[in-house]
């Protein structure tokens, strides 16, 4: 079978390249997909993947390209020639060519079309207007129009005329004198319909197009809700100008995924990313981090005196502050989750703050009950055990209150609310829980 | 646009359900989508949940609940009855049907399936034989297929006499006359195609049909790799037995990601599950938290003797383990990504490990630097300002053996390297940073 014989070619390419010749790591490639080479473009480090880009053929990188994250992307094509990167992304879909090219430098961006012709040119000029992350930044050009009063035996005559539809073809779409969208006809339903009648009579109008300035995001949600495999786009004049496709959709969705795991940790980055640019990404959360480990440090240092007259406080402490964290991580990411499939809104946020409330408590009493045995059994002392459980239930709750506020206020102000918001509140149940625990020690040991 | 208007429909539904009377309600719920009703059911707190969906009509249930997650589906299906249910699912596609009925208790499932015709019946129950998690599992068997022989013109005629074709068709399969897989032959093919050719003369044989017993992940790496709309599945003896639709997919991929996002917090429940069980789900991590917190305590009940005397010890602590927590997590985050992605194997592990090693290095040698001077600045201890840089970069070089060997170590065992992943690896962080730090303070200070 094709798909596990493909996977081997990888599989080979991956783990024996060293001892391959590159002839022989031509051949394998040139019997992959434009997306297994860039799988095992983005799985090489990137002295290997240099190597790799190389031995593709030109018209073979336009595609490879386009179907890599960005990073890699920008770094394979300012290692080749203008006049090589013209060549290589001419064949490509608009959207193709405009998410490669734009994130060139206007100069570099400016050379390449104008060694284009004409209608490459304004065709790609036309694309790049829309910002990346809108419908316009996955719009292609290549639909095909019919009108309301044509019979589906002269689409069919028309549609015979084409050598080949466009891929992902499964409506053509109906426009009028003005090219104003109309409506939608899809390729089965004219299979399966009475050629003698008109496309007004079987088009469909209930699935509304979307505009060209609505998020990616949403496009992927309405491509979902929908069971969409393509849908028209409008301009503001409602004037059809392409179309969006299911393939480029699904890979909106994933790169949303990958930031939100990745936002969460703090790093932004590719896999196999070199090590310089790996320390950059990371280095800001890492130092954010710093602060607010001094912070909670600083917590600390104002109950000097305690731990100094009972030193298994500060055995203790950690504990306290570790349950808090990880209870607010839990928080914080159903609310991310949450937020991202616009699940969380105005009128339902009371009912899950109290929801949390609730689980930190039921867990709170477990957990209390938990640490408060095993703190008597190793140190004997009643009070002790009575204070670090209490504390434990004070951190559990400050973990609900920072893993709902924190991203709520983030998104409020504008900001990703995934990225960074874990260093921001375990800072709150470092601090709640060392004050808690030592507060408490303080009023009640000395 | 329908698809402002539908989002305000929601929006309406989500923020006023209180204020609108049960009429109001059933109204706007008769003007959305299926997938757009699953959305306002998972955005709703149990008890207002429960409602609406009494407010459905029964043709409704089904597809509504299909479109729900696992979770709330099976709390919903649970308070309708045996012949509602089979009622509700009588029309949906077999995938659909599958999804929906394959959690009953063995018992329901029976009294279901016997109020079904033969025909219901042996179709469901076939699809019942595939796990959940696997090829079988997406399967749908409203597959149109035709022999090489046919004629276009005979397809075309064939096509024409159905009334219409199932959803997302945009191929039709190439069968012998023993039902074996011969090929495939794409809708737009069919109608550019001259009438008078025959099937087995433009039939495409290239991609490959997915076996029925691959994983489900596999299947969505092919669906994207090759960018497919729909693909065959066969049996052990090539059998065309259904096919697979890219809307199934696309729940896969979703899927998929968020067990990644939620499982690294050790969670696992829908966004408005009710309090008992979002804590029995969280309380399972919390507790393995809470052992490795105490292993972390009795790593520094080690030191209790130079706490004693350098009460500041205590205060300075918790930075080394906190900065080698964040560093651990951005590790894992890149490992599990790259797991998930199939991005990391043996040949390129060598290579992200040494990656790690230097960027763990880079910073270390940037934040010790940083944690020195504030030490130095806040306790003008030379000594200690040295003692605690070293430690943190001996702590930020165990963070990348933990992130890199825990996710590594789970998949052996064939656990979800996510799942919990974190706890783990700040277990050793806490330790390592608690040993160094106290360590190195007992050798140079006491």
């Amino acid at each position: 079978m094709e798909n596990t014989e493909n996977k081997d070619n990888l599989k080979i390419i991956l783990d024996d390249a060293s001892n391959l010749s590159l002839n022989q790591i031509r051949r394998l490639l040139n019997k992959m997909t434009p997306s297994e080479i860039a799988h095992t473009l983005e799985s090489s480090p990137p002295k290997q993947r240099t190597l790799l880009f190389s031995l593709l053929k030109t018209d073979e990188e336009g595609d490879v390209l386009f179907e890599l994250g960005e990073e890699i992307q920008q770094d394979l094509v300012s290692n080749i020639s203008n006049e090589e990167l013209a060549e290589a992304v001419k064949e490509l879909e608009l959207d193709e060519v405009v998410d490669i090219l734009q994130n060139l430098p206007e100069e570099r961006m400016e050379k390449i079309l104008s060694s284009m012709s004409m209608v490459d040119r304004q065709r790609i000029e036309m694309g790049l207007i829309f910002p990346d992350n809108t419908a316009g930044g996955l719009l292609n050009t290549d639909v095909i129009s019919v009108r309301p009063n044509n019979t589906i035996n002269e689409v069919i005559i028309y549609l015979r005329g084409q050598k080949e539809l466009p891929e992902n073809t499964d409506k053509i779409f109906v426009v009028n004198d003005l090219n104003e969208y109309l409506g939608e006809l899809s390729i089965s339903k004219i299979i399966t319909s009475d050629p003698s009648l008109t496309v007004k009579e079987i088009m469909e109008t209930d699935i509304l197009p979307i505009d060209v300035e609505v998020d990616d995001k949403e496009v992927a949600t309405i491509f979902e809700r929908n069971d969409l495999i393509s849908s028209p786009v409008i301009d503001q004049n409602k004037k059809l100008i392409g179309r969006i496709t299911i393939d480029d959709v699904v890979d909106v969705i994933r790169e949303d995924a990958d930031q939100n795991l990745l936002g969460m940790a703090g790093v932004a980055e590719d896999t196999f990313a070199p090590p310089g640019r790996a320390a950059k990404s990371r280095v800001f959360w890492l130092s954010m981090n710093l602060i607010t480990a001094f912070i909670a440090a600083s917590t600390i240092n104002l109950f000097q005196e305690v731990i100094d007259k009972i030193v298994y406080l500060a055995v203790l402490m950690p504990i306290v502050a570790s349950m808090g964290g990880v209870a607010a991580t839990q928080t914080l990411t159903i609310v991310i989750r949450g937020l991202t499939l616009e699940q969380i809104n105005t009128s339902n946020i009371r009912w899950l703050f109290k929801r949390e409330l609730a689980v930190s408590i039921l867990n709170g009493v477990v957990l209390s009950l938990l640490v408060g045995i095993a703190t008597y059994a190793w140190f004997q002392d009643m009070t002790i055990a009575l204070l670090i459980s209490f504390a434990l239930v004070i951190n559990l709750i400050s973990s609900v209150i920072a893993g709902i506020l924190v991203p709520l206020i983030l998104r409020k102000l504008k900001q990703d609310p995934a990225i960074g918001g874990s260093v921001v509140v375990t800072t709150v149940t470092d601090v709640v829980g060392f004050l808690s625990f030592l507060g408490l020690a303080t009023i009640y040991l000395v």
